[in-house]
């Protein structure tokens, strides 16, 4: 029962790697928005797999229908339900190892709470999964685009130790989208890339991080003292399959400092009231403070490698995995629709929240 | 309307630092569960401002009520209210910059959110919300213990860059308990007491992490894929006064690994399936796997400074702020209490719902 | 967990019949609203024990104490808690038949579902539970009268086959409580208090319906398909103790009609679209239409009775059951309030959801 | 945000009655259930149109696709996502009228709730959105009989006057089935059909009530005090379209009784707690207590009539309305399945709910 995220703007995902589709039901979309099945593909090609080198190979158009909640182009305020195929499902990749419990997936744990699991692609626990999100979020980021004038924009900020200058101020999606790794500093982008081609070739896979900034949110979202901002962008982030961080504004490195190094003084910029340093990331006592919202998600690297890994079956018998089948060797460039889409999917909700106050 | 946390196990806190009382409602609880006010006192001992010279000197000895859903000494299923007096509150502190934001702290957006505020002591907003989350978290322990033999403990791991090494496997509440500042590792807890006194006397505050593990968790608990149990336990940290920051497992250090190094190898130890190492934090696809739960939490400087700030007032005047007011140099001593009752609820609420399964 | 109501006018109730007290905790409530304890305590005295010489005689004045939430003489945005102490407790009055099932009580289910049971006067089973509703509804009322208007009145329709003849488009509460059995017909009225003195005399208990309007409620409020206004407010009554039966608009009669005489026609009102009729009970498909709200709830005779029953004990032992202990012959008089306070929570809530479509 | 319902087994529905299809996503369904879309389908041509000469002629068979959630024949414990294409959509005959409210339809409310509506066959407020309630009811009506032996029957109780005697201890589905009105009463069943023939010759409709029980349902199901048993079933029943009353166990017959006749007396039955009456319907303080649960919902007459009737547009102005299209003149038969559908999902929520406690 935790496929559904949002308390009024509420998506429910469904869905398998390999099964018939996969996609989304979003019950609260507010109605009257402007929405065509194009706009939600545009950011479904950015996460599908096959885009680009470095992704996986497997060859989905990830196409979706919209088959409920819009009528003559427009949101109704009914349930908006969002479909798409799965096409290039190869089952039999995973049927010679599909009493194996592959190393930190999914697949012992599924087995252990459901007592049974689809085995082939990892089932519910592929990243397929997140395409209904990508889908949501982009009507998400649309409803915020329009009503308040929010950007939501995210990038690989470090693969490794390779670590991107950007300014969460100025930076663009067009900059981001300019290369395949969606890292808007040029000169560490090719680096990444080189890395990650180089980990693909010796059958292994890498981590990073990925960071994020909504620029133009308005201060009060967020619902103290469960439903923090900060809280609910925290989960939505750990949510995402490989997700093991996450840092709001400073994050872990205002750990290290004073208080009286870290705080962000208020003052008054012709009429609004600003702070001069944003180390709070937008975020004060779990609302919204005006400020851009920064934040920061941690993935590991994946876990389907290449190479012979010591394991255990269904049987508890020691065995030797070696997999094949198409895998992404770093998560990071397609969790970057991702990331914004469970922000946008966040902010919208609370922005709704804040309506009904 | 952000109060409310757990989907089985519920609780709802209430309550402003300066108001009549804190407390909280416990929606859920098992029937058949011994618990007196002692018991649950001895948490909020742990959590009681004034317990040492490291913590603030406000003295409240925060004395419970358990006002209902307990009869003849255990609890009888229906909603357990808690109670907590305010006691030694002090509004004229306040009185004097009721109409000036305080920065870094959530005067401004709470004015921003629901157009005024409880100027005394941050109101809602004050870590005495977390009473009612300690007093339900003392309950969720117990029946974690009785049920599971859930050992669930916390520790001070970092202030600034003081670091302790702790072994989570072995480490005991005991341990914790043996110093004011809650960090097992003797030798560098005495530092850590040296600096927070130096902090303290220069009017200055500092953060650091606490770090949690969870021990004898049933494989199973978590509901991908939005409930995941990383997820859950991200949303219960950054909905704590003061978090920045979450990490399962392996967390940020994970993301400099490859997969090679980073996956944990199944193996069968006799009987059980188990992993040799546990990069994933006792979490795999959202879900426990048998392995001790681990995880992080980072925490800011406390907001609260004795030295003079700019800022603006409610009107938007720069003025300059220079506080009085008893606080805390370090929120990390009393955070271990909270981090504990955080993690009991989501593990409580997670083995109920997979009970429901 | 199921002592919670509303989405985002939501409402946990805690506390037993004879526990310490009984409350209410309201998160959700919009902030700026000015309230007091006063206000609160008008309901609380039409709902209150002893109040009559037809309802129990308990002596309890249930004085209500607001614990949070409210500073300054108005709502802040934070949880409001509502306690009120029990004071006329006696426990002693029960002791006898602790181990005895009541016949049409809820002492054998509660066993069956928690295996435990507070056998003090019902526990959590008692009306009392309802002090904590009908206190989170004058603040309802309040906000709906303020905000828009809305006049929400019930009164007692039907005592056994005494049936009032009541025009809801003007009755107003000052005519309800012209009387203590709450029925502005005077007539039959005066017939109602007879007949209920005469079964309290015989220690018989009898029941009968309630009607309610809500007048000035605006078109749209209601969510289909599950959360149809009618539907929520079917919840509300049915969660009241001892109601068995909920109608809204011509409810049964209609069932009688033909589509060709049930349709309520449209005309168009000096520029408000209306209906010429009201059938519909100002609800279609589920969501308000201008028109008032009007519903009618069944009550069963209280399941108190003066007289030997046959039944069993917790051994399953068969006994004869003799009551002692105060009661009231008839619990619709004290049901208006509850009745009133329950539309108004459905009401306040579906109007802060409209807010945020 | 209303199209999702339970708490632990949790559908939501999508879909419009001419869009391109309907459909339900259920989270939270046990895993290890065998289901095949034959066993819902079933239950879908129960409530499919066409399915006699006294329901509307719309020729759709409703065929369904289970696209997820079901491997290798289970359930896997994933959400199950079940889609039916509409086929049969005449949007041209709803063209004419597009700018009209119908009178006693949802055209009006929706507009003033959303700004906007699909006008075609009144979208989303049309009983075709109950195709995915009664998919997923097909669903918990399998795993409430094989895990509890659990029988759920509904019947038409009345059309108009036409009142049946059905013995609710033994009526089963084949008896209900054995004839196109769905009523159990041979004889009164005949006349119930004539009755509909006539009255739909004559371009008008008629309603009446559904009975229906639930036997060997365990004791202690229900959670007090909102969530209680007869509360969520008064809720499921009011959801459906035209139903506008409920009545649990003696309804309203009940409030014309006294306490010490309508009081259910406990006896021990060979060493079961039993009741020799049942006016509670098996419900006693919101909880099953083992005695068949029995409930009545009343259905209006179907609002579409083909006779001319004065309205009005979305402009205001006075216009006269005679419809064309497809209709039902009675919905009692074709509510059969959705009462038996609504009262499973209610009874599989709350029996995994109790797992949980």
């Amino acid at each position: 029962m935790g496929s559904t995220f949002g308390h009024i703007f509420r998506i429910s995902t469904f869905g398998e790697s390999h099964g018939g589709a996969v996609g989304v039901v979003i019950d609260g979309c507010p109605p009257r928005i402007q929405i065509t099945a194009e706009e939600i593909q545009k950011d479904l090609d950015r996460r599908r797999p096959g885009q680009s080198k470095i992704t996986t190979a497997r060859g989905e158009l990830d196409q979706c229908e919209i088959v409920s909640g819009v009528f003559e182009g427009h949101t109704i305020g009914t349930p908006i339900c969002i479909l798409v195929r799965n096409k290039d499902a190869r089952a039999s990749d995973y049927e010679p190892f599909k009493d194996v419990y592959r190393p930190s997936h999914a697949d012992f744990t599924y087995d252990a709470k459901f007592g049974t699991r689809n085995w082939r692609g990892g089932g519910r626990s592929s990243a397929r999964e997140t395409i209904g999100r990508v889908a949501a979020g982009a009507i998400a980021k649309k409803i915020l685009r329009e009503a308040l004038g929010t950007e939501i924009v995210a990038w690989v900020s470090r693969v490794q130790d390779l670590e991107a200058t950007v300014d969460p101020l100025t930076v663009t999606e067009q900059q981001v989208e300019a290369n395949i790794v969606r890292c808007p500093d040029e000169a560490v982008a090719a680096k990444m890339i080189e890395r990650i081609t180089e980990v693909k070739s010796e059958g292994d896979t890498i981590g990073g991080t990925v960071d994020c900034v909504a620029r133009n949110v308005p201060s009060g979202l967020g619902d103290p003292v469960f439903d923090k901002l900060e809280a609910d962008l925290a989960k939505a982030m750990l949510s995402l399959p490989a997700c093991k961080s996450f840092e709001s504004g400073s994050g872990l490195d205002g750990t290290w400092q004073r208080g009286s190094e870290h705080n962000d003084l208020f003052y008054n910029n012709e009429g609004r009231i600003a702070t001069r340093t944003n180390r709070s990331g937008g975020i004060q006592g779990g609302i919204s403070n005006g400020e851009p919202i920064t934040l920061r998600a941690g993935f590991k690297p994946v876990a389907t490698i290449l190479q012979p890994q010591q394991t255990v079956n269904s049987s508890g018998e020691e065995v030797v995995l070696t997999p094949r089948g198409r895998h992404d060797p770093c998560v990071l460039p397609r969790a970057v629709p991702m990331v914004e889409a469970m922000v946008a999917l966040v902010l919208c909700d609370h922005w709704l929240r804040q309506k009904a106050n």
